[in-house]
């Protein structure tokens, strides 16, 4: 018996850990019920099936205004021989709703009745039961409403209510504990020392079981103890319909999840070929499913989505919806490792006929990234990468109305793109910008390719002392195009406050105790390193730090804030943004670059309305520092 | 400015209404923030933009089990001349996740490591920053998190717990007050006396709201008083966002709404030409809106959608997302009286490659015909109905997957269809079984059309004295199909408990005290009545009744039990259910019918397992009483 608990399944493919984790599941009954009021149990789901305690309406009521009378004695009424009723005896005014007087079985409506003092003349038949709402009209006591397994909405509601229900049986909501691990480990708001880490992963697993209708609870952070896990674990086992252990479950010195679950219970699954994600375990304790996560966040999201979410649904008696899918072009090559399913974060937009996709970053830490994703693309374990404009699957994580809706920005970052992104989402609410920043030149790419619609550039042309214009003659010449200026801005080195390295300019960089962050090829930012350092006859590679690159302003001028670097080309505005200092270098043009064919789009009208326009959002921008906004919405070029 | 209030729209077209009303919703601004903790913000919306209040990492972490080290000290080592680096000197030992000391500023992997005594021996040098996850590299400090007017998901939380955010500001749930008037209105587990009507409509409203993020209170019913519904009126209108008041807004004598908000306020519209949903007002007081929707429950639910949903999501801040839609097939003319706009509650299947579209009940109060609904036709106000076999847009209800995963049964109804669809959740989570009661002869017609995968039928051979088979035979005698039993039942007069009118026959019909009630035509149970009258000779036309038809045996009991009818032509078991008694007429076989293209689909393969060995749903059937099971589940013919 002992020894058969500890044949597990290690460093599997995702299909085999599926099939394992399903088997299992199947296995499990739904949670138990609970009796809830009707009236609250909007999103519930029912644990047996509902049937009406009473008819509705559950006496026969007048359908329309008029009389009620016996039919029987309304036979034989003609135009050339009315019948006279006694009011009260034979006839009684009823209005709709109102209950029929016993004996009575017809309505004749107020309209074909002619009253004659304490009679009404009618001048023909009533067939029986004529605008009479009879009992069970609706619904018939004893009829099904709602089957077991069920989601409740407010019709639902409405439908049990009529019928008499009170009271029903629902499903609990699973209970989930979800164990935090790590000496490192404090709660939000708990004050930081260096090496700590925020547990904002059991939060975030938590508030997915609340979105799949589940509960969670959260026990307090284990310490790197193996007996001390094993203790919360059981706790925790005991009390609640699934376990989950945060981290701990790889194969460092630290991880005793494996060992822990061994020993309480059964290993089903350790170890999946799959990035992110790869260190997953998948047991159980009793009977009782417990499911180890990865550390980093985006792994610990995304497998909790494999493998949790069927799980919570098996518990409470449902299918999960599947996601949205679709279709579409993949804007860069993807490479990826042989013998790993790898499930690559992407944005999705739709620039014309075309939907692009493009791969964000990959780091299983990057939570970021995944934030700010449309949709997943698996990349399967036989591949090793994916060729640009292949067409691949992607798994949606926005609708496809939300995509629809959404300005493709992709070229060089700015940080009032930050803030024209947040207005746009204020000011128009169905619309959104979602940008990439891969420099001015991957901008003007992109907009070549119709793979976005608008691009943020700013490349100083050498002979012409010009911005832009120039590029954008040289590569996108058939294109009609307008380019609109966003803002004027200072770029310079950003340095630490008090200026501790004592940098006074381009030189500096030539020195052996400063290390500078640079930017990545293609950014226009590193066009304008490039040539401070040429014009000043610096050879690139004796300056220390040239190769690390950094994709943003805001990750240089965090560079140097973190003492990572002493110095970086930026912008005045990530330098004041993060209270450090600044070296001025150039004043640059930062324009905007849209494509005529997507001028006229809606989404792109409101978007340059609040460029052209907009006071909030200009004194916004200016706020920030190291910006001149007179020019902001003017057209500077366009072909 | 008095008389300006009381021009008002009346009797407008449904596009002029909601032109007016999104005119007045977009002078409305999203309600008030209300801080509360990131953990518990899930589904809530932004109230404004999300910044990181600090990095993540916010220290230099190592990304690998390693040697933290100064790069600078590494230069020239290589495999000929090897660098020596002191232990804790100038070589730390650092886990995955470690801080790095201060002043180091790169990491070897501990493999790319000997050790020799007291120090490290390397053979290559480190790059400035080399496995080491830099601060900001998922989050610089300042960085958008979230803008403005976001729905916060699990992984928004994951990133702002992340980017230190404990607290955020997100807008407060918009409070309805939904008013419930009427005197024969009653709550919801109150007693009920002849006449009163259960308060539903307010707990469905209140739902909606629930459901599209906003909370509801419910005042004290207010009884048809003007003066009393001015006073709850007003009071709602002071503290809640949207005041709903239920019924008393169309044109009756006790319609009070229409005056009490045209004295409190302002009318913007009463009375639009929509089905249903006539008499819907909307208006405002001090500049908060009012909605007076109709008394019956289709149509408040209906309007409701059209009018509040808009709004609730306005006060929040975000777009609804539109309802999913589809083209389909109708399958029966709709008649649609010119002038109105109707909408019509169908019913969707897809059979075959066929998206079929079924019309149900259209009374404004019979709201399981919205329960069951999967979608609504629009039939615009200048047709006077839609041919059958058109193809018409239907606004889903339902999703596309359960729809395409519902087992279409047309036909004859039985009371062991429910338990079947009832079963059939239960045991397969992702199948659903809807039954549109046509009768036997529709069944077998919609059989013909590829309408139905399904259908139940007892039709009895006046030659043959067979069931079923000849009909098959005759009417669809070129499609492979299978019929197999479902339950034998007995057939008969279902009469009031005591026989109070003494009924021992199908003779008993002629009498004049007795009032009957039949089947519509096409059905079985119709088949089989007149049969039986024409066996003893009964002319049709000299029976009580005869012309009021029922659509389900239920329907019929609940006549006979409520007293509209003495008796009517029934399966025992719907006697059985409402306590009546029963004068056994016949034993008849009730088949289902399916044919031979669908009977491989997993879902039929269900519902056929659960028929052939289910011994649950074999005893709950049987429990109902009336049934003989004996063949449930064998082939009585196929061809």
């Amino acid at each position: 018996m002992l020894s058969a608990q500890r044949i597990y399944k290690t460093n599997i493919s995702f299909e085999e850990a599926l099939h394992s984790w399903h088997e299992f599941i199947n296995t499990l009954i739904p949670v138990g019920p609970e009796d809830i009021l009707v009236v609250d149990s909007l999103g519930r789901v029912t644990a047996e099936s509902v049937q009406a305690k009473i008819s509705s309406p559950f006496f026969h009521a007048s359908a329309m205004d008029g009389y009620a009378v016996r039919f029987i004695e309304t036979f034989g009424a003609s135009e050339s021989s009315p019948i006279r009723l006694k009011l009260h005896e034979q006839a009684v005014l009823v209005n709709t709703g109102d209950p029929i007087p016993g004996g009575f079985n017809a309505v004749i409506m107020v309209e074909d009745v002619s009253l004659r003092g304490k009679f009404i003349e009618i001048i023909g038949p009533a067939a029986p039961y004529q605008h009479i709402r009879t009992v069970g009209e609706d619904i018939v006591q004893t009829e099904l409403i709602l089957p077991e397994n069920h989601i409740i909405r407010p019709v639902d509601i409405g439908a049990m209510l009529s019928g008499g229900n009170v009271l029903i049986r629902v499903r609990r909501r699973p209970l989930v504990s979800v164990i935090p691990t790590g000496n490192e480990i404090v709660s939000p708001g708990e004050p930081l020392k260096t090496g700590n880490i925020i547990d904002s992963n059991s939060f975030m697993i938590g508030n997915l079981v609340r979105q799949w209708g589940g509960e969670f609870v959260r026990p307090d952070i284990v310490q790197d103890n193996k007996d001390l896990l094993k203790r919360s674990i059981l706790d925790a086992a005991g009390q609640s319909d699934l376990t989950v252990i945060l981290a701990g479950a790889s194969a460092g010195t630290r991880d005793f999840t494996p060992n822990a679950v061994g020993e309480l219970g059964r290993i089903l699954v350790h170890g999946i070929n799959i990035k992110p994600g790869k260190p997953v375990l998948l047991g159980s304790i009793n009977e009782k499913p417990v499911i180890g996560l990865p550390g980093y966040s985006v792994a610990a999201h995304m497998t909790f989505e494999f493998f949790g979410k069927p799980l919570i649904h098996r518990l409470l008696g449902i299918e999960p919806e599947p996601p949205e899918t679709l279709k579409a072009k993949l804007s860069r090559p993807v490479a990826s490792s042989l013998g790993h399913e790898e499930f690559i974060r992407v944005k999705v937009g739709k620039v014309g006929d075309n939907l692009i996709t493009t791969p964000v970053g990959r780091g299983a830490g990057a939570l970021m990234t995944l934030q700010r994703a449309d949709g997943i693309v698996r990349v399967p374990a036989m591949s090793e990468g994916i060729a640009p404009d292949s067409e691949v699957e992607v798994t949606l994580i926005r609708s496809k109305r939300e995509i629809k809706n959404t300005i493709v920005c992709i070229g060089s970052h700015d940080n009032a793109l930050d803030v024209l992104s947040n207005h746009l989402k204020k000011k128009f609410l169905s619309y959104s910008m979602s940008s990439a920043h891969v420099g001015s030149m991957g901008g003007i790419m992109a907009i070549k390719k119709s793979e976005a619609h608008m691009a943020g550039t700013h490349l100083l042309d050498e002979q012409s002392g010009q911005y832009n214009i120039a590029f954008v003659r040289k590569f996108l010449k058939d294109i009609p195009l307008k380019l609109i200026n966003l803002v004027y801005r200072e770029q310079g080195l950003i340095i630490r406050k008090g200026n501790p390295k004592n940098i006074t300019g381009i030189e500096d960089l030539l020195r052996d105790d400063v290390v500078f962050i640079n930017r990545q090829p293609g950014s226009g930012t590193r066009l304008l390193t490039d040539k401070c350092l040429r014009d000043k006859g610096i050879p690139f590679q004796t300056i220390k730090g040239y190769d690390k690159e950094e994709f943003t302003h805001m990750g240089v001028a965090s560079a140097v804030l973190s003492g990572a670097a002493d110095t970086g080309m930026g912008i005045l505005t990530a330098a004041i943004a993060l209270g450090l200092e600044f070296v001025p270098i150039a004043n640059e043009r930062y324009d905007l670059l849209i494509r005529k064919d997507y001028l006229d789009m809606p989404m792109l009208q409101a978007l340059l309305q609040i460029i052209a326009s907009d006071a909030e959002f200009r004194n916004t921008v200016s706020s920030l520092g190291g910006y001149d906004v007179s020019d902001m919405g003017k057209v500077v070029y366009e072909q």
